[in-house]
């Protein structure tokens, strides 16, 4: 990171003017080793630069240099939104840079930004699929053409790039469009909003970044004006695109769950850096609800493959989970904006989920292919997707290097690569570990005394967490952990021989600290039974396994030839084989292959084998498909 | 029906070169009164005009006047295969014309016809969407533009008419468009297909129609070509227009439903008039694997939304069923036509289901609005669709008057016009009922004899059958009566005094007959329970109640404030209340509404009411959403 340069929010994806607590940056939180530490470095070794491999060969940023030497439309590759993904991609290349120092990778960006800079045009606008003679108008199908959706990536990046680096001519060129785009879509300007809700939290953001309140404005604008019947009729409906009603009003999530997430966490922004607690009693009603109804197991979020939304209540079929990983980002950001405000640990414990079961499972554990959407249960084998051309974006089977729309993979590089700012956060007097990673953090308190800690641990492997207090004033201070809520009563914590309470939810320890001081974390890790909620028709008579934050499956690889549809489990028996490995107890159904499957007798086609059965090694959700194409469950029917 | 016209096929929907059975006539087989005569009344008084008035209001219609009025491209209104429903719907007329020989609707049909006429161009080519200044060349778009599927629409309309009518206008400009297709797409012509098949069963039958084999040979062509990657790559991925693999390949349907379904209709048509037993071995497969796994309990086919297309083995949600009234419809088709080639009651048996549960459930009582799809779960109370405008096509929680992809209600229309073929069939020996419907049956055997029968029943109402023989000759025949799978033990069937064994399957009864001889077949129609093959996850711990061909359902507008969502019935009560309507006893779950619905407890937030419960009330599901909106569920979890 250069440091020469000193901001507040240097180092921070997100800067909110107030909230319950005060974000860290990813300077002062710095994941080492573990868990969380291997994915940041296969992220930024081989997933980032696999991302710019594909973007050149698929053209998408040749279709700037097109743009520049006058070859458009007829050079243009991808989707109307193909830009967006270049930016995604420099915003995650930024913080990677500012994280590791990356020289390579600082003469990459610069050299992506030097292709991308001549296509901006005089006002600002730029964008290599609208505006030319023989393309659609600029802002001619804001339904559909993402180009707000493409400037907020870009400010996005911008941002990135200065609070790691400082102004250059990405974050000029960043702040530019924001310009362009408060003049095109001001008070006098368009009355409408883009499709694809993107534009409103890069603004708010670049409103912190910036001091400057204009773009909070014109965020806030895109906010209140959606949720009229502002876009077009649709096929999939106005909820499709949340304009169906104001977001403020939405006590659920409803339609494109990407699009509803990144809305909110703007609604979040917004809500707080104008003090409007209305609206965000509104949002935490709004994602509460969400939780509660419409969200997987695996923190994961969309139950339908068509239009890639949220169902409604309850619904939420394993074996057509969409799942988005974007979506997965989405309700990152978004709860990483509610911690932020509030201070509960409930977010964090969502955050902790869809770490370890979305973002974690969607790159193979080589970095080079990655899940577009994450379902809980594969019912036949996939075929392998192209090595060489992009595949399409719900072929859920097997990890694809590369997609026709591409959004996953380099949203997956962006979180990973701002992963320490989730760890922790500070307050006057206190600081707060919400995930646990082997790390180092640095904060200081408001009477500017410092507190340096480091975590150790290989969680979730073990449920083992010391934090060693490396410095610290003399003055009393809090530390706050957090305490998943599948802990139960299992969590144990103690400091300097003393017994803390570790009941789920924030654990804190108010008390002068020294140097060298240790605080001892023990979470349950061991695997244990999860039920579902009985309205959840689409897995009743089911049960999965979790093991500390980490969702558990059972893959037809460990099966010895069988599939996993026949899987029958006995819950009462232990979930820890000899070695200690988790695994269950398991019959395979034999099935009757019938003419009609629907029967005057209840499981009549059903016979299982004998009891005794097998144990059948589960692993991690996450990893998942790293073995060659399989069958693979989360929910297994009980016997 | 125009009796100066003397045919073999005349009145036949289908009129296959050879097989186990001969099809009867819509006029050898006259509906009259009950369940059927009632829906055939609504279709023809209400639904068809309903029909007439939206294709005008649309301006679907209005297509082929600015066609020939030169206002093309600028005024065309609807989707690219606008066209197809216009002519649908004079199929349905043409058929109904010939059922009741309705005088205004022939003058109706025939200003229609006047309208499409002139549209036609000097080879033959009509389609309102291509081929103008100004629009998409001619067959530019086969993967999306459906002109071939249109014009099968159209052939089938002239199919019709030739068949209840004779030759006129409408079955010359099939025939034009029928001589371009083989011109356009024959040996020397375009390698193409269609995106969406229907050409190849409207050409295998017009070569019936016409005697002419060219017919045959171009639908012929089409089968084969497709399936090698003909057609261009979509995102859906070849097999969703079935060109992965060639037909006769197919172990099972996949991809599109409706698609799949009109390609098997044709592959059974071209295997049975060129005596391919190999290809018929493998449609018989294809379409038995398909029912034993990719069916819904009413019927329906089509389990993912996205896509309208089959799911993978044993995936069947209840609550995102497709299941597409033109996928029952389909269904249909294919089934009547390996009934007619095979003989086989189990065709006879998805017919009457899907007749009962897919067909009968789409149109409103009242024949003024349609459900597109046909969800068997419905969480949430649906709002009104518009009066006024056409609806997105896969709104299924009320019925909808019209859609912007508007093909269900004019398939629904032109099935029940011509319902009275699927009834009965003969041989040279012998009648076969196979659809019991009050109705008349006229036959003539082999030896020239005279067979008539009058069937006297309410079925479903009740399951008592009398088949009356009006005339007969002197010789022995043989009268087949289908005994339906789910009637197992007991059905009973005796005439003149004697009882005839009546397992499931086919009834034989060969004697000599005199008229006045009554054979009675009692089915029966108490409801009874149905429980789901344990391989489809989605319904597991649950049941269904069915009577006779009649899937139930339970309905919130039955349930005194409760919705359908925490329905638990009680599989040993009985089914029937005290007046002897269908009914169940249930209790309502009691939930927690926690903040997050998994947990460590096996149904730790349900808790419910009294064992004691309460009756509550069934319905036929096609009668559901009759009342307003509602939620209704065919799948209830046992208590």
């Amino acid at each position: 990171m250069n440091t020469t340069v000193t901001r507040a929010d240097f180092g921070l994806p997100v800067a909110p003017a107030r909230g319950a607590l005060r974000p860290l940056s990813i300077g002062d939180v710095r994941i080492a080793g573990g868990y969380w530490g291997h994915k940041q470095t296969v992220n930024g070794t081989v997933s980032i630069r696999h991302a710019e491999e594909w973007i050149e060969k698929v053209g998408w940023i040749g279709n700037f240099d097109a743009a520049v030497e006058g070859r458009l439309p007829q050079d243009h590759t991808g989707r109307s939104f193909a830009d967006s993904d270049v930016y995604k991609l420099m915003e995650a290349m930024a913080w990677e840079i500012g994280r590791t120092g990356d020289a390579g990778m600082e003469r990459r960006l610069q050299a992506l930004v030097a292709r991308i800079a001549p296509a901006q045009e005089e006002d600002g606008y730029i964008n290599t699929y609208f505006g030319r003679p023989g393309q659609g108008a600029r802002y001619s199908d804001l339904e559909w053409g993402h180009e707000l959706y493409s400037f907020g990536h870009l400010i996005q990046a911008g941002i990135a790039r200065g609070r790691t680096h400082g102004e250059d001519e990405l974050v000029r060129i960043a702040r530019r469009a924001a310009d362009h785009v408060c003049e095109a879509f001001g008070e006098n300007g368009l009355q409408g909003v883009c499709g694809h809700p993107e534009i409103e939290v890069a603004l708010a953001e670049f409103a912190r970044y910036t001091g400057d309140r204009k773009y909070l404005d014109q965020a806030l604008r895109f906010i209140e004006r959606r949720g009229h019947g502002t876009l077009g009729q649709i096929e999939f409906g106005q909820s499709y695109f949340q304009d169906d009603q104001p977001v403020r009003d939405a006590k659920v999530m409803t339609g494109h769950s990407v699009r509803a997430l990144y809305l909110a966490a703007a609604a979040v922004d917004a809500a707080v850096d104008t003090g409007d607690g209305e609206l965000l009693d509104g949002m935490i009603e709004q994602v509460a609800n969400t939780v509660a109804r419409r969200t997987y197991l695996t923190g994961g979020m969309g139950a339908h493959h068509e239009g890639e939304s949220f169902g409604v209540d309850y619904e939420l079929p394993p074996d057509r989970a969409y799942s988005e990983t974007c979506a997965g980002v989405g309700s990152i950001m978004v709860n990483y904006r509610l911690l932020l405000a509030t201070g509960e640990a409930k977010y964090a414990d969502l955050i902790e989920r869809t770490l370890f079961n979305v973002v974690a499972a969607s790159p193979a554990e080589d970095g080079r292919s990655f899940f577009y959407t994450n379902t809980l249960h594969q019912r036949e084998q996939g075929q392998e997707p192209s090595a060489t051309e992009p595949s399409p974006r719900a072929s859920s089977s097997l990890r694809a290097p590369w997609f026709e729309v591409s959004c996953c993979p380099t949203n997956v590089a962006r979180t990973l690569s701002s992963l320490g700012a989730l760890l922790a956060t500070t307050t006057d007097n206190g600081v707060q570990l919400h995930q646990y990673a082997a790390s180092g953090i640095s904060a200081r308190l408001a009477d500017g005394s410092p507190v340096v800690l480091r975590v150790e641990t290989d969680y979730p492997r073990s449920g083992g967490i010391r934090i060693v207090v490396e410095e610290t004033g003399a003055a009393a201070w809090e530390l706050s952990l957090r305490i998943p809520a599948w802990a139960g009563d299992d969590a144990r914590l103690a400091c300097a021989g003393e017994s803390y309470d570790a009941a789920p939810g924030t654990a804190r320890i108010s008390r002068t600290f020294s140097p060298g001081d240790v605080v001892e974390l023990e979470l349950p890790v061991q695997p244990r039974w999860t039920f579902p909620d009985p309205r959840i028709d689409a897995v009743r008579g089911a049960a999965a396994v979790e093991r500390g934050p980490v969702v558990m499956c059972v893959e037809s690889t460990d099966l010895h030839g069988h599939d996993v549809n026949g899987v029958r489990v006995d819950t009462s028996a232990p979930l820890l084989d000899e070695e200690g490995a988790a695994s269950v107890q398991v019959r395979f159904g034999q099935f009757d292959d019938g003419t009609w499957p629907y029967g005057a007798c209840a499981r009549a086609q059903e016979d299982t084998e004998p009891a005794s059965g097998e144990r059948v090694k589960l692993i991690p959700y996450a990893s998942w498909a790293n073995r060659g194409p399989s069958t693979m469950r989360v929910w297994m029917p009980t016997a």
